[in-house]
């Protein structure tokens, strides 16, 4: 068995997902939408586009192309402000600096664009040759499973091996889609059950949690 | 049997949690002091005072008396420049609606003070006359019983057959605390399952969504 770990990043590795809510509400309510702000939450992690499209689905709403594209620009510009000072979760680098030291392989598969989420691999310290698989990359986001995919691809290792970490159900849908195994973390704001719920295999509070209980996943000291 | 409702307000009749984290992580933030921000959320709807003591607690964080003081004011700053414009959550304004035409009781407990609050009671267009009962005129703050026992004073029915609305974990366990039966909204960002291991009698999407099934509750057409 070779174990890899594909890891997404916001609310999993870095604690942004509630900058992100409060810039899609800000963004909407600039344009006039309003959204009740859990349904938001639990969207996020999913593509800018595909989000917008549950919404209105979801809420009965819609939205002109423009203002699609206006929203979407709005909300990326006001996470940037929000997120001047991106803060870690609790030992999200230790994690992943375990899992180097232990010629565990590992990769990043996030939603979000390259460009946007640069602030956080260089908080994390993401060294050069650990793949990077952004949103903006890969057609089919979350909960399709191609990022997973590419993402194993990109370590050469096979993704029925792999376990995908993430903080939303749209990351451990895609894991199960992908073959896959999810590994749910809290850091998001979802319940536990909502996790469970989207067939996570292991729910641990953090990334630190996670790295206490490495062994649970078989990952031998 | 004489039912009455008593309502929390902020994520529940308000779609303002989610200002209230992020009014908390950059305050807090301002003060130099890191929480993971799901932590923040799960603690909300407890009063400033007793959200500060659990972060300290549950992280192992030490605040000054200066700090919790600045801390809390920098919040409540933060939070009206974040909610010029607050919004109802759906079907708030109708669901109240329907209890006074129904001639069912109601009333607002909630851990805010008067002063934050009178947006919120505006925007739902609260009539005089019906109680509100907000954490500066109660010692004990949720998940102690007390504003739940004082709002059915105030109505003159009994606690124990008042159903006590609320989106947070700390509204139905203060409900179970006061022998009354606590109804779980979805609108905190609070998943079923958590609402459900506090005890939940029954649990709702939003307003809209209790509205439509009232008579689950027993109150007829």
């Amino acid at each position: 068995m070779s174990a890899s770990f594909l890891f997404d990043l916001d609310g999993t590795l870095v604690d942004t997902v509630y900058q992100h809510v409060e810039a899609w509400r800000q963004a909407l309510t600039a344009d006039a939408i309003q959204v009740p702000l859990w349904q938001i939450h639990r969207h996020v992690g999913m593509t800018g586009d595909l989000m917008l499209t549950a919404l209105a689905r979801e809420l009965d709403l819609r939205f002109t192309d423009g203002q699609l594209d206006r929203v979407k620009q709005q909300h990326e510009a006001i996470y940037q402000q929000l997120t001047t000072d991106i803060q870690l979760l609790p030992g999200a680098k230790e994690l992943l600096a375990s899992l180097t030291d232990r010629r565990v392989a590992w990769a990043i598969a996030t939603s979000g664009e390259r460009a946007s989420v640069q602030g956080s691999l260089d908080r994390l310290g993401v060294p050069d040759g650990v793949p990077v698989i952004t949103g903006d990359r890969i057609e089919a986001a979350k909960p399709e499973p191609d990022i997973f995919i590419a993402a194993a691809e990109a370590l050469h290792m096979p993704v029925a091996e792999a376990f995908v970490v993430g903080d939303s159900i749209w990351d451990l849908l895609a894991a199960q889609r992908a073959g896959a195994l999810g590994i749910g973390l809290l850091t998001g704001g979802y319940g536990a059950d909502e996790l469970r719920g989207a067939s996570a295999h292991r729910i641990y509070a953090d990334p630190s949690d996670l790295l206490r209980h490495l062994h649970e996943l078989g990952i031998a000291e």
